[in-house]
């Protein structure tokens, strides 16, 4: 609807009516105004399924949501690396909710993956805020072509289940910014979401539901966001602050006890009317986009996704190792299929984003659907105690035995790892190692498929032949990884997070959680790979690794220029060539690498990522084009993205620890901090200025009638060595002017002042 | 002199005597007030040796320091674990001053070492703030002892040299609690050192000498300090806020342009004139304590003070491996001695702490003394350059292959480790690593004696036999070597820091140094052993590390109460066996580790050590008292050192990474830290308090009619697994109060407000 139409239909609204709109008419709709022909929208839990209560459902939303299709969870999906098989994800969600009458699809869930022990990383896509971006809009992307909004959640800074409703999550500016605020900013810039669900949690120390900074300034000023904000479920705080901070919608209400005190705040003149008309405008501009542009002709054809969910997955898998190329297996030779999920896999998380798949495909499903004798089954293990079972256990050592290659379907059970709590440990239930341990023992060509939503420990890495990565692969699952062992598929998902070595291995592991409801996030910037790789860190595999059937070389890295001011755009190119056998998928990686900084930096950051597909002996060129953003960091100076000059390396990786190809760049700054020089301004600082240069030696010679490096000591001198050239050299570099004072006789205060003044001016 | 006295003395000053007495008459001098018979007093640099100026230095001190005694420098001396190591050293510079006439040796340096790379680390005691704390205590007491002053130094949160005139160290409350005033603290409550030194740094973006809260609200209205803060040489920024803020003395001088700020200042009324007063009064107690007990018997033995040195030196030195018992070397074997540093030993490091030995006892001295014609020598390396002198290392290598044993004494040159600059690395220059190896290879009895300030990467641990670690060791440190390597001493140091595998592996390795003069101390309280120990990392050797000749074993530890209250002081003893075959010290450790704790606490914290000397069969009891502050963190809730409730081990290691008994105690908390509740307070924290539990109970009753469990939840749930009981049971404990608005249909707000007046009643 138009704008103007928009505003002549709220100046008919009541003032009740208005603060009415502004929360929910129950937990799945907004309020209708049938006066005046308004509709109430529905939304629906997400994203990656719909999870859409039936109509029947009663305000609390606890009936049974209508059964659907349970697609990859966002921790399988970020590891496709691929824009492409996400956008269509998000396209199969939109055509959905056309079907069903939904307006908008809460998710996609894209926080940061900052410790594997949040309970809720399988939803959330990486560690990585440029790859978590890219992903998220591409899904927004798929899901918007159908005219059905989404709320990218949870903005911002919701990084542990663990008093998420009343933690405040603390850390500087430029952490905020380069890592946490990172992760929305593309997909908001680029995409334009519908609508923005903010997250339960503070952020240094306010509610980000009543957080303007946030809501406001950066969302809708800086990045251009056009839509609402609405809260996550329950995570209002103080509804009039609220609104005048940029939260439009408290989802799902309070029985209208806040819509009454936006009521009493603009009668008592503490919220103005405009803000409370400028919500509402805001929240009607995206009822009518729905509305006028409905897909009548939209079916969910049940059947028809369930494939796109498997072939979503079959990009997904990451395969994590294959000694001695023992995948892909072939048809003709026996394998045990070991473990409860080979029968029964967990596909899928709990929570919010929990679908009610219409139907599974199992592992098992899948080579029965073959007809085949060649597969036998041992369930191994229960997953609702972490006990042993001693006769499922020896049945499955037995299976092992009496097979060519035995396949363990191992995995998280769902109690480990959910939306509400945080993982305890990075550990797989002691049963399942156990029984990996024992089968690879008695079965040299073993198999691990794992079915999990975040990082798990490895003790027996070294003991089986490969290791296929499923994560939470929704409904299809089993058919997606049947295709990968077999070989009618070649993996070609690469991990959006590193696998650590141990718990204690990881960047927040002696804070996360937070001490009295505040979590302190004091690894900064170095999250995920900007650790380990920073640190020199050995880990289990690390961010961007995945193996293929087929072997990938690199070539003929191109920087289309070797010096670029930090406004022109740098073109790189290089050629990958299919060196194997067979055809498949490769994820060309870009990092950067600043070589020189007065800045702590990662010794590398992801700049850009393509996925090609090859053929045997065929090479593609894949081309990036790098922008001042991929050279900078967040400025706390000038609250600002800055680029220092300087060189930086144009690093192409087959992961965050593997670099095959660099090449350098000059980049030169066009951006001046401005300086401002006190009496605590440093030799260094002044002299490394060629104006400070100039002004200083001027200076000194007037004050000392000399160079001052031989009267000047911090502490003292003496002929006995007590002080290096080195040490005088650092200490005349790191002196400030008012140091003069106590060194230099015969400096009045005045002639320094004079001198602060010409270097000011 | 009398109170009263200093204060008729102080009336009959003028202004302008009283703010001049407030800055130094020259580089080492108060100032004297001729007429009226107040005298100037001598401040001389230390404090491992006496540097004081000769009286003819010019108003710089560029001229010589006398010639004087050096003896173990703080990396050494806090190896000793003993304290009457320690205090015999303090005794003896004490004396040295008597006999100069030094009113105040400027020292101990005690920062903790929060990185191995901090230039000034070898002047500096530990990583630990207890132990530093213990060993610094030792030696103030030693000098006071003599009626000769202490300035403890560099107060505060000076742990880098880059940039420390401008640098601002920016940690928490409970950071700078725990560790780095910790590190003063007992010092100060214990010995009352005559006066204190501020750093040159800032804290959180005050400047040390203008910072009331440190040197007036803490260190002397909480500590009860009596003296004088004097600034580091250099280190006055605003002096009129200073000396309100409680920093006395400006050392050395700005010309009296300071002074006349002062004057001014008290003139024009923004100075109280009685804190001026109050200064003087401070400055002129202490000259007067040092001229009413000057003792003119003391005398300067030079050559009783070198022995002093060598017998302390033989305390610190830290044996740290000796595979197959390969020291004790024996006389009549073949040794060849190898590297420059057997001739020229590394004993001390550059800056104020810089000392004019008389003499300096090399190795080679040592045993040539004995005149023995069974060790060689081949100097292998220089040290001027990092450049393999390839004649030099044939000659070192050949004379190894000649040996029974070749002792390569390697360490860092002057230039890796000083005062004004901090390390590059981690290293030895790598023209000694070869060397090292070289040597190896051709003799399988390599012993590696190390000269250095602090840890050294050692990637020849594993192809060496022995390595002693000498530290700079002090002018005898070549006697104290040979005594050790020849078995006339046992060898009985502990490593007072851990020796980390690698820099990168170090806390703060990816923020030391910090940007644009902004140090954030983001690893919090977990510096050296308490951030290896309780990221269980493997370490090179860790803290409180050290072998011995002989063998010690432990047993019946015992507390003498199974629970007890904050204020209980608890009595632990253990008994120690020597179950070698030579006489030997043991340093016995006690860590206290707490076993449930909502704040992130270090895995164990040092509480108590004590060094025994047994003889072959001897068995003693070593016994602690452990008061509150061994139980206690700092709570920034009530700002005071808080005990929670609950289990603690009491530890007895050999190191702090290996415990060898353990026993628990529990303990009691008498503080109730106070709580308020709110409409963000959770059921989990109202349920937890029985008087919340009771109040909560009823009113749930009243409000739902029933268990609210069943009808809350945070985002929906429904009947298809999407909510487990996990996940339900975590929300409820996380919920505010607040969500009931939102959960619990026919709440008002009201009934929120009278329940929480309820629990705040």
């Amino acid at each position: 609807m138009e704008k103007q139409k928009l505003k002549e239909l709220i100046a008919q609204m009541t003032l009740e009516e208005k603060a009415g709109l502004c929360s929910g008419a129950d937990f799945w709709h907004t309020k209708a105004v049938e006066r005046l022909g308004i509709p109430a929208v529905m939304v629906s839990d997400g994203p990656h399924g719909l999870r859409k209560q039936n109509e029947a459902a009663d305000h609390l939303g606890v009936n049974d949501s209508i059964r659907a299709v349970c697609f990859p969870a966002g921790c399988a999906t970020a590891s496709s690396f691929s824009r492409e098989a996400v956008e269509l994800l998000g396209e199969a969600i939109g055509e959905e909710c056309q079907a069903e009458g939904v307006s908008t699809v809460l998710g996609p869930a894209m926080n940061i993956k900052r410790s594997p022990l949040c309970g809720r990383n399988f939803e959330y896509y990486s560690e990585d805020p440029f790859l978590s971006t890219e992903i998220a809009g591409a899904l927004v992307h798929g899901v918007q072509s159908k005219h059905v909004g989404t709320s990218p959640k949870h903005f911002m800074a919701n990084n542990q289940e663990y008093h998420r409703m009343t933690s405040s999550s603390e850390m500087d500016e430029r952490t905020m910014r380069e890592i946490y605020l990172a992760s929305f900013e593309g997909m908001v810039k680029k995409e334009k979401p519908w609508t923005i669900m903010n997250s339960y949690n503070k952020l240094n120390g306010t509610y980000l539901c009543e957080n303007k900074e946030m809501l406001t300034d950066i969302l809708r000023d800086e990045w251009g966001f056009d839509g609402y904000v609405m809260t996550d479920w329950g995570a209002m705080n103080d509804r009039v602050a609220a609104l005048k901070a940029g939260c439009e919608l408290e989802m799902p209400a309070s029985s209208g006890i806040t819509d009454a005190e936006i009521v009493a705040a603009v009668q008592d003149g503490t919220l103005d009317e405009d803000i409370l008309d400028q919500a509402c405008e805001r929240i009607l501009n995206i009822v009518y986009r729905f509305e006028e542009n409905r897909d009548k002709e939209a079916v969910f054809d049940l059947e028809k996704d369930h494939e796109t969910a498997r072939k979503i997955e079959e990009e997904c898998i990451v395969l994590l190792k294959n000694e001695g190329s023992i995948l892909p297996l072939k048809k003709e030779a026996k394998a045990a299929f070991i473990g409860k999920y080979a029968e029964a896999p967990r596909y899928q998380g709990g929570g919010s984003s929990h679908i009610n798949s219409f139907k599974v495909e199992s592992a098992l499903d899948a080579v029965r659907a073959w007809k085949t004798e060649n597969v036998s089954y041992a369930k191994g293990f229960d997953d609702t105690k972490d006990e042993t079972d001693e006769a499922l256990f020896k049945e499955a050592v037995e299976a092992a035995k009496n097979a060519d290659t035995a396949v363990i379907f191992a995995g998280l059970p769902d109690s480990f790892e959910s939306e509400g709590y945080d993982r305890k440990h990075m550990g797989l239930p002691g049963c399942q190692n156990r029984l990996i341990e024992a089968v690879a023992e008695v079965q040299p060509n073993t198999v691990v498929v794992l079915h999990n939503g975040s990082p798990v420990e490895m003790p027996w890495i070294g003991q089986v032949k490969a290791v296929v990565e499923a994560y939470l692969g929704g409904q299809a699952v089993g058919g997606a990884v049947v295709n990968v062992l077999y070989g009618n598929v070649n993996p070609s998902g690469r991990l959006a997070e590193t696998f650590p070595l141990r718990l204690e291995d990881t960047p927040c592991y002696l804070t996360y959680g937070g001490e009295h409801d505040k979590s302190v996030y004091s690894e900064g910037v170095f999250v995920g790979y900007r650790y380990y790789a920073s640190k020199d860190m050995k880990v289990l595999f690390p961010f961007g690794y995945g193996l293929s059937y087929t072997t990938f070389e690199y070539s003929n890295l191109v920087l289309d220029q070797k010096e670029i001011k930090e406004s022109t755009a740098l073109k790189v190119s290089v050629d990958v060539t299919n060196t194997g056998t067979c055809a498949g998928k490769e994820v060309v990686q870009l990092y950067v690498s600043a070589k020189e900084s007065a800045m702590k930096r990662p010794v590398r950051e992801l700049r850009g990522f393509d996925k090609v597909e090859l053929n045997p002996g065929e090479t593609k060129t894949v081309t990036f084009t790098l922008d001042k953003r991929a050279f900078a960091y967040w400025s706390v100076e000038i609250h600002d993205w800055h680029v220092e000059s300087g060189a930086y390396e144009i690093q192409i990786g087959k992961s965050a620890q593997e670099i095959v190809l660099t090449k350098l760049v000059q980049v030169e700054s066009e951006t001046v901090i401005p300086k401002v020089y006190s009496i605590n301004s440093t030799m260094g600082e002044i002299l490394a200025d060629p104006k400070g240069k100039a002004i200083m030696e001027q200076a000194m010679g007037s004050i000392t009638g000399g160079g001052p490096a031989q009267e000047m000591s911090a502490e003292a001198q003496d002929g006995s060595g007590a002080i290096s050239n080195e040490m005088m050299a650092a200490m005349m570099e790191g002196m400030p002017l008012r140091q003069i004072l106590s060194f230099v006789p015969g400096v009045k205060k005045e002639m320094l002042e004079q001198l602060i003044q010409a270097l000011n001016s």
